[in-house]
């Protein structure tokens, strides 16, 4: 009953796209792609589908022959409104014996049609996005292990992503480590996590606390951030979030050239410095040993030698190594981790 | 709208204390008497109980003769299980054509008999600590009128006692003022408010934008506080809490001598200056006007002298009025805020 409230979803997927137009848009479906090829068997896309996974496409029938356990919505719809064709894939999902994974606002069981499907067939429905049951309020006690959070100067500044290239380049390096989803994204991608964003604020400490347990000496886990610290709307979140972390290294995410809060313009984003800063001072009292790992910045907007004197002078100036995880891996904060 | 999932309950009350055997177990009744006791019509006690709110004795029926509209729990049960003659009187009461206030988790339509005749009368129950409906986001700009926030050391330090009496305080000395209950004793004493530790962490600040929306340049909110900035379970709820309460002033609650946080004794409480540098560093974005207004003592354990002497030792440290709200008041520190 410990982690009754965590997502944990069966997997091979079939990824569902509906008509998605652009590419962009199928955002799950791409990072499960990228980031878990092994559990992806197909993608399902309409006739009028434009974004493409690039691995075969399958009906529903044809994924669950090949042994598929759960359809997974791998992009969002637009408008609010769900189109009459997903409602219809879902059912027939459900109808075929598969699970069904969303990360929408709205619950699958509030569409009338798959709410029967699902009481005719008694197959379930994954709303990762929504809590399921209660958390125990946060004990902030001591635990073993290591754990390493991504923070960031701002919301969707590449904290996800972040954690997942370090979390694989740990395992390539032979570490014993376990990647942490905190989001909608990353929970559909990694197959189990909390949306952490979604907790009765009671609670958002206790429920990392149960995410990220006491685990041996030596073992990291690499939990994905939320918000900022310094956000004027997920402050409460990004902070409630580190204390149950009690993270004994971080390293904090930015996008080169980013000034203003991403959807929050009047508001400027953090620099590196501040976060590095509150990170150490308001974790002080439950992770009093925690240290800054690495600096993972987002350079696309430079060209490849602007990038990497970019990344040179950042690791002067903050003593850690600073990285691009898209363009040139998280190699050295690993190493600088070990 | 706007205040959609805001409690507000119809006033006069009847408190409702079943057969309560420890006078302190009555504290919401008791909160309501001290600070609301226009809107007290009278008590409703089983038999063999204890406590007692020195106002009238009342049946439901006679209190609904004498004009009452909700019947309001005023006290907790203890052990998790609702007593059977509790069940019966709220029915009563609903059938009787009285709303019933609740603070506790448990919603009152969980119990089938309650949700039965709250079906057949159309009667509404109040569940102050379960948020109804959805808060939006967060916007953090800049609003006008005065706010101030009461923080703490530690929960259970007196923030909303001090937010009460400095409310109380306004009012008399002329200025114009609102309570805002942030917690569900609160809520129940003043009638309305959201306990902001129910909602779900991505909307916490978004709700307290709500609660304390533009006013008169001079008109003042007094918010009751929630945890503390430094709690290993609360602060996501403390900073949240902050950020959306956007303050141009705060008081400092803590209770002299208390060196470990209640229920979490292996951690320190903070020291009141810890509280005043981490309210002013945290809230720089969003109100970088702030300041700390005065510095609320529970002195319960000193003799007269004694906190007289702590208090005027505190104020020099500090520099601003430092009082214990119970025993000698707060107007050195309204004097202060005006």
């Amino acid at each position: 009953m410990r982690m009754a409230a965590m997502a944990d979803l069966n997997s091979p997927y079939l990824i569902y796209l509906g008509d998605t137009q652009i590419q962009e848009l199928a955002k799950t479906g791409l990072g499960l792609v990228y980031w878990r090829p092994e559990r992806c068997l197909g993608q399902l896309r309409e006739e009028s589908c434009v974004a493409d996974l690039g691995i075969p496409d399958m009906s529903i029938a044809k994924a669950v022959a090949a042994g598929a356990r759960t359809l997974v919505l791998g992009t969002a719809f637009i408008g609010g409104q769900m189109p009459p064709e997903w409602i219809d894939r879902i059912v027939e999902a459900l109808e075929a014996g598969m699970d069904v994974a969303s990360g929408l606002h709205t619950p699958l069981s509030s569409f009338p049609a798959i709410a029967k499907a699902v009481r005719t067939t008694g197959g379930t429905t994954h709303d990762v996005r929504l809590a399921k049951g209660t958390f125990p309020v946060a004990s902030g006690l001591p635990r073993s292990g290591q754990r390493l959070l991504a923070l960031g100067t701002d919301c969707a500044v590449g904290k996800k992503y972040a954690a997942l290239a370090i979390h694989r380049e740990m395992v390539a390096q032979g570490m014993d480590a376990t990647f942490r989803a905190t989001g909608q994204t990353g929970v559909l991608i990694d197959g189990k996590g909390i949306c952490v964003d979604a907790i009765v604020s009671d609670f958002i400490s206790g429920a990392v606390e149960q995410l990220t347990p006491a685990a041996e000496a030596t073992h990291w886990d690499v939990i994905e951030g939320q918000g900022a610290l310094i956000h004027p709307a997920y402050a409460g979140v990004s902070l409630g979030l580190l204390h149950g972390a009690q993270p004994t290294a971080f390293v904090v995410c930015h996008e080169d050239g980013r000034e203003e809060l991403s959807a929050f313009h009047s508001h400027k984003t953090a620099s590196i410095a501040e976060i590095i800063d509150l990170t150490v001072l308001l974790s002080r009292r439950v992770a009093p040993e925690i240290r800054c790992g690495g600096i993972c910045l987002n350079t696309s907007k430079l060209n490849e030698t602007d990038a990497r004197d970019r990344l040179a002078d950042l690791s002067v100036e903050h003593g850690v190594p600073a990285c691009d995880p898209v363009r040139f891996g998280v190699s050295e904060i690993v190493s600088n981790l070990r």
